[in-house]
């Protein structure tokens, strides 16, 4: 059950449960993906803007190095950030973030959002507020089509960099479009999902174009609480998902952590949801990976679903204030 | 007030309120444009898919040899139609809308949906079936990029037998997209607009960019009632916009008819959004057309907004049962 996987549209197989590197601190990153490893997970989804892929790759050749796993068992998804759409970029991007992780090749390589920012050089890049340049005062979009990306990313396919690519916070228009033009499949779409946040017509839409959907923030408002002021103002203003009475409810009935609920809401609905829960402590890392061996039945999936009010955390038409990106509409 | 235009990106000025041919009886389509035109309209909104162009064409042409007005007066926005995206279709459509109108040139040619379908032999078509075939049992997505239509349509431009581009029902995503290759500008977005479907992002980011946003059915779910059952059941289950409280209280404020509360809203929010009623009935022609000599407040006007429930009844997701669309996520 821990090791259940998909097969994508690329031919490969992904794990169901992964370790999410978002908001993961770089200097401990190395040694949670380490015990990550240890605990069973399989699958780390990582990104550029996350400023950890150097330390999470050297987390799991020390697992390999060690016996606890080979490079096959891993799965490693990463994703290319909005300031490097144009195809040169894209293409010193992968050979940069590949080289950087060191474990020979990506295995799923993500466009993260459906937009394209003025080239920034990285150094000058701060984290988290990637959307903007080093004042933080603006954000630039350039003209770079998704299609040169997308190209450009299916050419590090063609060069062995990469094993699949898929997108991130796309919608069901952008993905017909990319479908008619893609040679190779886009075999995974990976969206902010929650109960606040349900999505029915786009996970299926994509369930029909055999894209493998996998859900991040499964917690709702909870993981962006971390952020600074502008990101989390959204998520401070509602119930925490943990505490509504329905995740309560069914986390006394089946005596599991609420946080497990909604884990298994996720994995559990539509043809079943890819999940990336993050944690920094050891024993929730071992609660978030065992979330298959119980099953909610439909009328409870329903009611956990009832809680969606289209909710959207991760907006940049809401947080970034200056030059709004208007992606979600 | 009755011949307020709008200035589009291509240059060219588009009056702020049409007169929409969407299920206008080919048989008295002539007539009325003719009458529309007596009353004042200056704006028709056709589309191939509602299958009286030639008609409209005729009602006008009419109207200009009775010296009512001159082409030049007159605005015409018309669509190309699904099956049609490819290069080679377009430049067909182009051609042959242009010559069914019989008017020189289009104004306004506007892509109708953001999704392509297997090529149809126009008489085959079945209307207002068009997503399907003729056995009306199968929709078939057809594998054009947005570009390679939106590029032919650029060249109905350079050839002059249009003036403006644009389209119809895109979201944000691809909007941002389109415009990171147009050569020629989106002049206009036409989307459903009611106080039921109020779409504040979309509307905000087509303005930033430059675009002049057209909504169509103002009155929401009153015009899906005309439609066969499978496109009229979700409007057929909520209350017309007409009997709402807060319509029928502002209604009688201004000494208005709630049709008219209801375009004037439209008119009257965010920066102004264009309106293309129909009207069967010459009397409310002309109260269609004349919306724009009062105003709301404010208060009025957000009261109004207040009735978001994110309803949308023209959703090929939803009314095509065998193979939905699921263009709006």
């Amino acid at each position: 059950m821990v090791n259940e996987t998909v097969k994508l549209a690329s031919g490969y197989h992904m794990p169901l449960v992964g370790f999410g590197l978002w908001k993961v601190d770089q200097k401990t990153t190395a040694e949670i993906v380490y015990a990550a490893i240890q605990t069973g997970y399989r699958l780390f989804d990582g990104a550029y803007d996350y400023a950890n892929e150097k330390e999470a790759g050297e987390g799991i050749r020390r697992a390999i190095k060690d016996g606890l796993v080979t490079r096959d068992e891993v799965f490693i998804t990463t994703k290319l950030w909005n300031n490097y759409h144009k195809k040169e970029h894209v293409a010193q991007m992968g050979i940069f973030q590949n080289e950087t992780w060191g474990l020979g090749y990506i295995d799923l390589y993500l466009m993260h959002f459906p937009v394209a920012l003025d080239y920034i050089e990285p150094s000058t890049l701060q984290y988290p507020a990637w959307w903007m340049d080093a004042a933080h005062e603006t954000v630039s979009v350039a003209k770079v089509p998704i299609m040169e990306t997308w190209q450009a990313m299916e050419k590090l396919v063609d060069e062995g960099l990469v094993r699949s690519i898929g997108v991130s916070n796309f919608d069901t228009q952008l993905l017909y479009d990319v479908i008619s033009y893609a040679r190779h499949p886009i075999s995974s779409l990976q969206i902010e999902h929650h109960p606040y946040l349900v999505q029915p017509q786009l996970i299926a839409m994509a369930q029909e174009e055999g894209i493998v959907v996998t859900g991040y923030s499964t917690f709702g408002p909870q993981s962006f609480l971390e952020l600074p002021p502008a990101f989390r103002k959204r998520a401070a203003d509602v119930p925490m998902l943990f505490d509504t009475e329905v995740v309560k409810k069914l986390a006394q009935k089946y005596a599991r952590s609420p946080g497990q609920i909604l884990l298994r809401w996720a994995t559990q609905r539509c043809r079943g949801i890819a999940i990336i829960p993050k944690s920094n402590n050891k024993d929730r890392l071992k609660q978030n990976l065992e979330v298959n061996d119980f099953s909610l039945t439909d009328q409870e999936l329903e009611e956990i679903s009832q809680l969606d009010r289209g909710l959207r955390f991760n907006d940049p038409g809401f947080y970034l204030q200056n030059r709004p990106i208007r992606i979600f509409s």
